[in-house]
């Protein structure tokens, strides 16, 4: 199964030629658009998605991982191999919390490169057709490298921010819900609100926040957005508070 | 087939996680997005569009239906036979009218329950596992249901109303063309508007309605957006005239 | 391979009802979305578009081309065999471009009717069951047609205006970058531009223009929305001057 990864936005172009690509160079290979709404060109959130996503992929999946704002510039093209499943994409920090959390990571710096290569749109050019040799079961085109010379090392295991709104306008966190305290409260845009288990246990209006299905504390309010709600966007940060603490 | 009808809204990890598990439970099995543009959390509205568009697809074509506020909460999850065709998804009527239209409804509540159920996305977790059972043609892993203890049973078999507005701006009715007067005239945001055949016979910029390719009376602009110029969306109420009457 | 290549936008039911038709008439054909978020209702910028994108699709591959608002009019369906690929589409122009460049061009007028055409979707009535036909190998179901008799072949071979922002607000010119000299400047949006290689040659919020992954000379704005910068949208007109000329 070959996954996708990408800010290329809904409905545009950019997904459809690295599905050509795919068809062409891995036939009857799945390949499944996990998101293509990411935060554009903000590789540090999508990191946090990127590992609370993936362990629910079966072992050898091969995820394209393209928020690549350096694109055609100095940053390097990764593979990288860890939990059983495979990334490719930009030396940006993107893979570094999957990477982390998979606790084997290998890194390997692509050597490969295509006949032609845009000077723009890696995705189609390089990062698809290496998706594709993986994939095939062939080896990895590239060189082993030290995950200290890749970006986002240092970056938290966790990050108290919001990393994506979702088309409901939900809002996700960074933080992994499992390593909360079980009453904690997040404040978030000057509200402090209380953990349930889910919309329905929610007062319609009523914000909230919950552990979502992929293992990442969202804030929410039951049939309203809280993006709007409460002011929020990707990069808002977030606090959690011990219970009965706080204002 | 399998056909995807939800509000996950495009370009989100929703659709795309469904997705995923449907190609290792069902694989070769082709998926369908039929849509993923539904309005958002309301159930009533769909499920008239979900009657209109079922009966282009094959029999045997399994729907997986999800537009479902109440997930984690007490409704029941269901499986449909009807018209030759099956549909899971939440008991909250937006399967009712697809149900009621085929004749034939025969209802389950699922009683299958996955090793890991998250409280907010049965579309991953439970719908799409049991619509791969249905695809593969293995039994409904249930138990029968009566008709009466369904929501939606009390809903018109028409909705005089918009039920949904597509990218273009149209506004469908949840009115079935066919069981309108040839001559009617529909009042939609106080406008009185005629029936014509389809777009071209309109002038640019002119509002009508016409029985779109799918049987639902739609209103609509040549060349504009009758969302916009009209003032409509999802639960406008529209009225029938007979020709003749009105303002 | 059948290719997509429309105005439907994204999550709307359009595409996925065209999907379903091919995924029954040509079983096991892929099928690519190349773009459904077109200039609505607009030819003339989208085969600027369809003639950049074309060719680095396989030989064989069959685009099913719907920007079609004359649809259920007198415009005629046709068939184009160019470059070795197979076009089908609406007669108002869309396919002109791509057939222009190949410089081969077989038109055919589609005589084929289905037992049921709509009045305002021959996407799915008309061009996917023709698509297919022509993927499965059958011959083409229509008769031979002089391209003199095609919409477009007055239009100019490249077109000084913008003719698509994608999801990031880059502004596609449909003007190739190969036919421009090598330093000139494009004027757009009363901002004279220089030309630079990618995104990251130029300071973060600096507009730009350079040649993009398909051909196309393309104004950007790094890490910004060069649409909302300079004011562009679909149709705004662009200037190319000379390097040295100018304000």
């Amino acid at each position: 199964m070959i996954v996708l990864f990408t800010d290329f936005g809904p409905g545009g172009p950019y997904t459809g030629q690295m599905k050509a690509v795919l068809a062409r160079a891995a036939p009857g290979v799945p390949v499944v658009d996990l998101a293509d709404d990411l935060p554009a060109c903000e590789p540090e959130p999508c990191a946090y998605l990127l590992a609370a996503f993936a362990p629910a992929f079966p072992p050898g999946a091969v995820f394209v991982c393209v928020v690549d704002p350096g694109v055609g510039g100095a940053r390097a093209p990764l593979a990288l191999e860890a939990g059983g499943r495979w990334y490719v994409g930009p030396d940006n920090g993107l893979l570094a919390i999957a990477a982390r959390r998979a606790g084997d990571a290998r890194w390997h710096t692509l050597t490969w490169r295509p006949q032609r290569l845009s000077a723009s749109f890696h995705g189609r050019d390089l990062f698809a057709p290496v998706a594709a040799m993986l994939a095939r079961g062939e080896p990895v085109p590239g060189a082993p490298l030290d995950e200290a010379a890749t970006v986002g090392g240092d970056w938290p295991d966790d990050r108290a921010a919001i990393v994506y709104v979702d088309p409901y306008g939900n809002a996700m966190t960074g933080l992994r819900a499992a390593v909360l305290p079980e009453d904690a409260a997040i404040v978030a845009g000057e509200r402090r609100l209380t953990r349930l288990r889910t919309f329905s246990d929610a007062a319609p209006g009523a914000a909230f926040w919950y552990e979502n299905a992929n293992g990442l504390a969202e804030v929410a309010v039951n049939r309203g957005r809280a993006d709007r709600v409460l002011g929020l966007g990707v990069g808002t940060p977030v606090r959690v508070e011990a219970a009965g603490a706080g204002a």
